[in-house]
């Protein structure tokens, strides 16, 4: 491999990883390679740009301690994650589309009761969400859990305050119609966050910063598929600009008004207040053949010596 | 946006990120957008795929702290490095040939005198390293500065162990012969970190972890283009399979034996003892349009709240 031209490097590359024993593995090391070393080929990346891109990857994992994850968001922001849920979509017609999990998502929230407040901390423009879990026969999916998070009135999500604790995340049990009740507050378009390696990202780019109002929902039930979804604003006006592409148009609910003090009342509110009635239809996992994803942190330490 | 196909979504992206105003970065950013999608879509990547992928880059930048500098080793191990620096060795033919930096140069490494020995912590078997650096037309380069890192005699450089000063580190600055003259020990082939993702990475792939022994040297002088190279000892048993692919044929030097008690004398050692005669031979930056790759750590804080 002494004196080699670009050509013969990458060929010497892949050779030096056809060995990989795991066959998925040296699949996708065959590819990511071929595709890496095309793009430097192709923009022939010089010495003083690779520094900076090993630098800004290296700032995105550094600034990934706690429950913050700029990797996902980096992803986010060039559409992969986007893509790759959109292959990995394998749902059957009629089945609830998924999308991205985002960066926002974490480990032990709390279990809520129906009807429960999911803001603990904030408050804003109070929501009802009336959900409905049906299988893909129509049927109630009954015990399922269904994890709700969201941003804030000022569009910050919990974790990206100093000494939060869990807010506007949370858990409910469908009942024995599948049915869940979420008491909360309306979800803002927000930017994501400016002050790391994505934040640079998008301002390099003279994109807007901008995601649509949404609370994400995550559905898990017994012998069915895991739902990572969102509940979109569909009046929202970044809904056709969303900064991470994670727009399907099935997602989208309209805030419906409720006047009816009979109704505030039920949920601890008074009249009157917005409400989305959003339908979940999840599938059998034997009626799937997707690859469940399943959330587990980076191990790595935070702080190594 | 809201409903499109996997081709529709990264054309989408790639409009998005066209308004970059910078030209050059819009280059990079096109290229590099395709090149990912088309990866994604190649392999078909499926959600816990990504997420390992997502865990496995933020742990390289996790473990990033200090002077280690993990996604250097990344590039490296897939030949990006390698590659980069092959695309940008526009030096003219007899120059010196450049090879990557690798992870573990550290700014602030220390002055030498002519002669002193660079192994102030560690021993090893003595080597001698009488350097010359000439420019285009053979005549020496005075007052350039001749910086050599390199591993001890265990395979360990300064930075991987604990509590270590400055140790195989530091500067010479060449004679008005443009000669130098640094006092060290034999390099030894190593294995590259293998307790983080580089180490995972070498052993998903099945390949060997070594690099052949070698010292780097980068070599800057007023008016000439730094030089950032290595020196391989030709007749290393990985020479022709290092794990970070490296090698240039032109880099390889023999170690010679001196047995001359008074050469040995001159040096501060018993004889006999190892040489090493390098001749670098650097460009004016005139007479070449290389962009100089420059020193700079990521700057993002290594523990952020």
């Amino acid at each position: 491999m002494r004196n080699m031209t670009e050509a013969e490097l990458t060929e010497i590359v892949l050779q030096g990883y056809s060995k990989t024993s795991d066959p998925r593995l040296r699949e996708i090391f065959a590819s990511l390679i071929a595709h890496l070393h095309a793009f430097v080929r192709e923009v022939k990346l010089t010495e003083p740009e690779w520094l900076q891109g090993i630098n800004f990857l290296t700032n995105a994992g550094r600034i990934s301690v706690g429950d913050r994850q700029e990797v996902i968001l980096l992803s986010d922001l060039f559409g992969v994650s986007a893509l790759v849920n959109m292959i990995s979509a394998n749902v059957p017609e009629g089945a609830t589309e998924t999308t991205v999990i985002g960066p926002f998502f974490v480990e032990g929230a709390p279990e809520m009761q129906r009807g429960e407040k999911l803001n603990k901390a904030t408050s804003g423009e109070p929501l009802v969400i009336r959900g409905t879990v049906l299988d893909m026969d129509g049927s109630p999916v009954a015990g399922a859990r269904v994890d709700l998070w969201q941003d804030d009135a000022e569009g910050f999500y919990d974790i990206q305050k100093d000494g939060h604790g869990h807010d506007l995340r949370g858990w409910y049990r469908t009942d024995a119609n599948g049915e869940f009740l979420a008491t909360t507050i309306k979800p803002t378009s927000y930017p994501v966050p400016q002050d790391g390696p994505g934040g640079e990202l998008v301002r390099a780019s003279g994109r807007h910063p901008f995601r649509p109002a949404h609370a994400h929902a995550m559905i898990a039930a017994d012998g069915y598929q895991t739902l990572i979804t969102h509940m979109f604003d569909e009046d929202d006006q970044y809904i056709d600009s969303d900064v991470v592409f994670a727009v399907k148009g099935s997602l989208t609910l309209k805030f419906e008004r409720n006047d009816s003090a009979e109704d505030a009342k039920a949920c601890g509110l008074t009249a009157p207040f917005l409400e989305w009635k959003p339908i979940f239809r999840i599938v059998r996992v034997d009626d799937s053949s997707r690859d469940e994803l399943k959330w587990e942190r980076a191990s790595a330490p935070e702080h190594a010596s």
